[in-house]
């Protein structure tokens, strides 16, 4: 079990080999099958500073016996095989470093089934979540997992991602009740039953959550919905310091008020918030915050936290439960990312996603804050701060090696601050190519260890997205 | 990837491997190494129909150190190690059909730290449940999974355990953080920070949750913890009808009511439960019910709830805040597999554990009953009716081979009526010996199989608990 990342992954497949796969393909998908230099580029990394690697092909399928047939072909090739939802991931997930196939899922985006009574629903990997809940709105039922983007629910489901309210609701790993699966070796693997709960044998839904593409391709998901609550009331809450935010979230947390969302908002974040969605609020740490509940319910929380707010210098604290007003506070908590770039227009970002126990959290920013000052870069802080997690959006000019130097070494001190807090160096981004670098030091060697034995096992050819996590 | 499930299984020791493994140990051990009969017999199956068969020997480690130590000499001499917590699981866990050395961790049971402000806490897993929450009495937070035995927290994760209150606060698999976990080669893998989320690679966590000690030996744990609640209501509801008490719990928690536990009883099991705990309810289908929140919240929960019933013709619906009234009625619910004993005693029990989405309960139920009366077998029902899981107690004279011949071929029936509906063989209870043979219709070929490959990457030896869930 100590055999050398390298061993795992296959050399770059022979340029025959490759033509001979999308030969194959081509004979099986016709046009659906594309290999323009256009559309290969938007089939790997678009969205950071990560470049941009492109596969050989990229296919289309329909149906989940389609990609049995895509993986079947590659296998049979040794090619490599790379799943691709949306695009939004932030880590050079769908990159090809050794060419290959993507098997871009946007036709696979059906609703397959609604059971409202078992709260759940059957769907197919490439609708995305703002489709999915606009399909659910009439049946009093949603998905609540929202990491800001409009991502495919197969790609979410791959990085294990969260975003604002995981407070409540929990991450992907919560929220999936069974997966099919496309095998290495292109069989369809069902990994539960739809039963809420089950103790029978290995935890298969988990294991393939989070394995972003490396252990088989997902091809449909039954995922759990929330009912959608009667009452819904939020609101921001000025703070005098970022130490005094993180303080009211944990009392908040520990008080037993089942909040939805509670995110940090750092002053210069909020003057960004401010620049791009025209408000006036106050240039100080913030928090944007949301209760779900019955009308007495989520008065009661509102109050609650006001006055816990007050504890730690905060406040007033203003909610509301008019649906506008809410809108309109959480479409500048949604835009964060993009109102980075009024900070500085034609900038790329270098995102980060450490996430510490939220006893350590207010230091940790801190320390992170003391660090920008010194190092001379911009960037703005969001934090799902219920969990811990914060993200820093580094702004770049990448055309200045010296820029992206001083960030790159940021961000190996914000990672290392943060595993020296018993934290993780990705709370909800994934791994992809960008963190694979710190894995050794989060895990260890015998967990990491055990993560090559499972690939190995799983894909013995090491087609399934090599260069990614552990190989 | 299709190894017949036999190749996975070593066969017996040699005595020769098995008595050089006991002078090693016994060298390192001295007298926390035993070899007595009565010993050894107490640790393996006692608790049910299953077979007795005890190991070798058993040691009793007091640091993972010792258990590395034990691991490592098992596996230079190829001898199964089995893993014992309290020696409360159901199907058959602890024995030891291939003989070999039992790791009773009772001397690990040490908290090692409590994190209120994370709600979190490490612990050593032979600690059980009732200690754990005895320990944290005085620091405003508890474990909350409830399985009714005093089960350690190494066994409930071992077998992915849940309980009475995982409609509310999830099972074990939604309550550990991350393990320490002694493998099969004795590294000591720490599977995951104390981060409340990650995304850094495969969920070793998930994985090991619900292993059995098929994977590796379970010595710390870091458990996630609940605020006490501020207020608890807690009352019984009578129902006209098994199906009824169904559609109250199916309205309940789609109408969001976040009820903490919602507990089935059928008229029998009130029978048996009035007889033992000396009460007198009524004896027709019940539901009990407990609300965690705020002194506002659990009256409105409460009430809603009272509403809901009597749309099914359920009712009066009495509930209390008094803790004592609670406890009393919550006492009868959690003794009643002892209860069970009056309605015969001297018999064995034969327990049940489907789980099915909760969409299909009532008729899952109501079949259930109309073949327990066909077969002429008493078998009083709890259910976990929020998670669609319910136990059947069959009450058995094991040594009338035609009563063990129709208790096991209805619950071979009732396993296939749970499948039937997108249900699983076991909700809580967990594989063990007993429902091995029913992971292949329930997972299918590719998923057994891929368990199967797990299994053999990380224990190649297949020296850990054999003869259990694959292998």
């Amino acid at each position: 079990m100590s055999a050398p990342a390298e061993a795992l992954s296959p050399p770059r497949p022979a340029p025959n080999a490759v033509k001979a796969a999308i030969a194959a393909l081509t004979a099986k998908f016709g046009n659906r099958l594309v290999t323009s230099r256009a559309v290969r580029e938007q089939h790997a990394n678009t969205v950071t500073w990560i470049e941009n690697q492109p596969p050989d092909a990229v296919v289309f399928p329909q149906t989940a016996a389609e990609v049995q047939d895509i993986v079947r072909v590659c296998a049979a090739h040794n090619v490599p095989v790379i799943p691709f939802g949306a695009g939004s991931s932030l880590e050079g997930h769908v990159n090809a470093p050794l060419g290959g196939v993507s098997i871009d899922v946007r036709d696979m985006n059906k609703v397959l089934a609604v059971h409202a009574e078992d709260l759940d629903c059957v769907i197919e990997p490439g609708i995305t979540r703002k489709a999915l809940n606009e399909y659910l709105r009439d049946q009093g039922v949603f998905f609540p997992i929202d990491p800001g983007a409009d991502a495919s629910l197969g790609g979410m489901t791959a990085t294990r991602c969260s975003g604002t309210n995981a407070v409540r609701y929990g991450t992907m790993k919560d929220n999936v009740l069974s997966l099919k699966v496309v095998t290495a070796s292109g069989e369809l693997m069902t990994t539960a039953r739809r039963a809420k709960k089950s103790s029978a044998g290995y935890d298969l839904t988990r294991l393939i959550v989070g394995s972003e593409g490396t252990l088989g391709v997902i091809v449909e998901l039954t995922l759990k919905l929330a009912g959608i609550p009667e009452a819904i009331s939020g609101g921001i809450c000025p703070f005098p310091s970022v130490d005094a935010c993180c303080k009211a979230a944990i009392q908040t947390i520990q008080s037993g008020i089942p909040v939805a969302r509670i995110e940090l908002l750092d002053a210069l974040q909020v003057r960004a918030v401010n620049q791009y969605s025209k408000l006036s609020l106050r240039e100080t740490p913030m928090l944007f915050l949301e209760f779900h509940g019955t009308e007495a319910g989520v008065s009661e929380q509102s109050e609650r936290f006001g006055e816990i707010a007050g504890e730690f210098g905060g406040g007033p604290f203003e909610w509301t439960t008019r649906p506008e007003e809410r809108t309109r506070l959480w479409e500048a908590r949604h835009n964060a990312a993009f109102s980075c770039f009024t900070l500085r227009p034609g900038a790329k970002i270098i995102p980060t996603d450490v996430c510490v126990p939220i006893s350590r959290l207010a230091e940790c920013v801190a320390e992170t804050q003391a660090d920008i000052a010194a190092s001379n870069i911009i960037a703005p802080i969001v934090g799902h701060v219920g969990d811990g997690n914060f993200h820093l959006t580094l702004l770049i000019d990448t055309d200045n090696p010296d820029e992206v130097k001083a960030a790159k070494a940021f961000n190996e001190r914000l990672v290392e601050r943060a595993l020296a807090m018993d934290g993780t160096c990705t709370g909800e981004h994934g791994v992809g190519q960008g963190k694979m670098k710190y894995l050794l030091a989060e895990h260890g060697a015998p967990a990491l260890d055990a993560m090559r034995a499972i690939k190995r096992a799983l894909d013995p050819q090491g087609i399934m997205n090599p260069g990614k996590i552990v190989a």
